[in-house]
């Protein structure tokens, strides 16, 4: 497999490059190729505007996804977006590796989603979610928190982990066509001894050894819906 | 009432821009005083890094909310973000005005969630939810999208629109606090008639004249779990 690893964390010794580090060695131990884009030293610029096109369809009006079309069609994305472009269509499995800020992903990381997934290539008309133009890659999400695990679930204080993470692993991984593997999570990783961080390192490297034994995720089919995706009952 | 806008569009010429321009003549002929922070034009930096603080608590290893507290405390956060946070506690209301992309914000809007709402203010121990720094303060989600209504309910494509704006609407503005209105939403906004968006327009001026008999959105109270965070059953 084709490994791209999206790595977004501001301190280069925290605990989750620890995890980018374990999926690296593991994964290529294991005769995959990886590549790595790690976001802030690459001073990744998350700030989705007008720049984002050498060429423009319309110069004095700018509507995002008709852009990205042109800037598909002619070349003509911004170079930075299309070297990443590039990367995203060489994997078979895309890790987003990182910290939750907010219920979410740090903003560096959400500029690359915003940016990178662009419309023509990963979706656009009828082409997404099974359809979508990301379809038959695999995505899995690695993240550390602060919480503790018995503070998510159905009837704890912030609810299941994935309904958190839902316009994530649903309404862009999962929108753009990937299989979603469940994520893995290490918790409460601030205030835990080094001790409990190496076996979530551990317990990692066994996850992503047995990868391709993970069931993914389950979300919509087109076919469950009409031409103007009224649910088909 | 002290509002302050948060609009988030890389287009000045946006229906999203037409919202904002409509709060702001609805509210200050209502008496409020109001306050933009336009997000795009002040070039914000969405990046949380070492470099948001003048002074270091720990210089060798960044961990992000520590330093945030140090940075309250000693008056030594990074200037941008000091006058953000100034202006979110200047304000009884707080509107966030943006164009949906991945079913959440632009990374631009984000990175001020990840950076002004700073450890030691708005949250921290166990201050969150009712018992958020930020209590007493009300916030309104005013979004468009690309997408129909009907492709958000229980049994659409897509879910709740409320479940994809979860990590914003429960993760972040009601864990700091916040009252949370229910969203102001412009449906299938780049396909519609001018006609159909000068209703938006004048169904978002009637909606803030009545602001104050909106009923907030129902979260966890602190006082539904014990000391660990455990369900009280």
């Amino acid at each position: 497999m084709n490994v791209l690893i999206l790595h977004a964390h501001p301190e280069p010794q925290s605990f989750t490059s620890a995890l980018r580090d374990q999926a690296v060695g593991t994964l290529q131990a294991q005769g995959h190729e990886v590549h790595v884009s790690d976001l802030y030293a690459m001073h990744w610029n998350p700030v989705a505007s007008a720049e984002d096109f050498c060429d423009r369809d319309n110069p004095d009006y700018l509507v995002y996804a008709l852009e990205q079309r042109l800037g598909v069609k002619t070349k003509s994305l911004a170079p930075d977006i299309q070297q990443e472009l590039d990367k995203l269509l060489w994997a078979d499995l895309l890790i987003l590796n990182f910290p939750i800020y907010w219920f979410s992903m740090p903003a560096i990381l959400k500029g690359w989603i915003d940016r990178v997934l662009v419309s023509g290539v990963c979706y656009g008309g009828k082409r997404f979610y099974d359809q979508g133009g990301l379809a038959g890659k695999k995505a899995l999400v690695t993240v550390t928190l602060g919480g503790r695990e018995h503070m998510f679930g159905e009837d704890a204080i912030h609810g299941p982990l994935e309904d958190m993470l839902r316009p994530l692993l649903r309404g862009t991984l999962a929108y753009v066509g990937l299989d979603v593997l469940p994520p893995f999570v290490a918790w409460h990783v601030p205030y835990i001894s080094a001790d409990a961080r190496g076996q979530f390192l551990l317990d990692y490297q066994q996850r992503l050894e047995r990868l391709d034994q993970d069931a993914p995720l389950v979300f919509p089919r087109l076919a469950q819906f009409d031409e103007a995706l009224y649910p088909i009952r």
